[in-house]
């Protein structure tokens, strides 16, 4: 989601994070700049002013440099808002997906892209997306505390049948974003569960 | 859609219409087997024992191949299953989409991924995506008339909250099909289209 556009560089550490900031800000520069096809260990290592050897020793090749700037993003610290109701909570959620996979070259589009040629930054991207959904599934704790929900309520699938058509409108339809859409499916999920379907 | 695995040999026509089905299956076979890395004009040439000249005169490149694979998939002749009732409809729909996302090497799944490399093949599949969807609209209009929905609801709105689940799943989350889905998410939508959501 969204945080995997996040920097690098708010890691904290000692010379091998620093290096490993400056590495993974040049995958995701060099991606967003010239896409997957010019992202090389080679590219990376001269984008980020370290030496050759010390990028493939540690990365080893460009799935390897992925899958950590996947990984990376996973690390930052991430919470959907609270806003006092599901149908917003879900919206705000949607807004945050489809911002970041709408920016001028995005680098969440960019990694969903190349994770179809990295099995390696395929499971990283896999490992992200588990992570935001299951940090997301307080959206439907909040609603279900506030009686909005019944109890018992499937989280995950109320979460993902309320993000779903984003994503399938931006990457697969590749259609320009509808700055209705992200209430519209928050709304959509949140009648559907109302009326029993993720019971 | 499913469609997109359709094999271009079924098209009629001359020795130009020959060499474009021996071509297109030629394209069908090396990235199934081998994937989009190993496709190329020779390497397509060479499967549909076809001069590498004529490949490169009539398609240019890789991506005109692939544009051309979706656009013969479009012209094959589809509709969806007329089940009877609106869940059972959007189901089957479902049904075939998550068999031909989840077939070993399917082709539908490698026209998605190469879509975010090729230019020509993304606009192919957004034409393909387009025309199933608007051919699936009888589903809906099936339904309105049946009474189990108010006349004016969104159609399209309503199919792609139907399945964007499933793709979802599949292509994005990279999880194994869930048997279950299908019918879930049909009737997820079928219950939200019922209390108004698209309306």
């Amino acid at each position: 989601m969204s945080s995997a556009a996040a920097p690098a560089a708010r890691r904290p550490g000692g010379r091998t994070a620093r290096i490993r900031t400056q590495v993974l800000d040049a995958v995701s520069a060099v991606l967003t700049e010239s896409g997957y096809d010019a992202l090389s260990i080679d590219a990376v290592a001269a984008r980020a002013g370290v030496h050759r050897a010390t990028v493939y020793r540690r990365w080893h090749d460009v799935g390897g440099l992925l899958a950590d700037v996947v990984d990376a993003a996973g690390g930052q610290p991430w919470q959907p808002r609270d806003t006092g109701s599901l149908r917003a909570d879900l919206a705000a959620l949607n807004d945050e997906i489809q911002d970041s996979l709408s920016v001028e070259s995005s680098i969440a589009l960019a990694l969903i892209a190349v994770s179809f040629r990295s099995e390696e930054a395929a499971g990283a991207l896999r490992r992200l997306w588990e992570d935001r959904y299951e940090q997301s599934e307080i959206i439907v704790e909040r609603a279900v505390r506030r009686g909005e929900l019944a109890p018992g309520v499937d989280a995950r699938a109320l979460l993902v049948a309320a993000t779903a058509p984003v994503y399938h409108r931006l990457v697969l339809l590749r259609t320009p974003p509808d700055p209705d859409l992200p209430d519209r499916a928050a709304h959509t999920a949140a009648l559907a569960a109302a009326a029993g379907a993720f019971g």
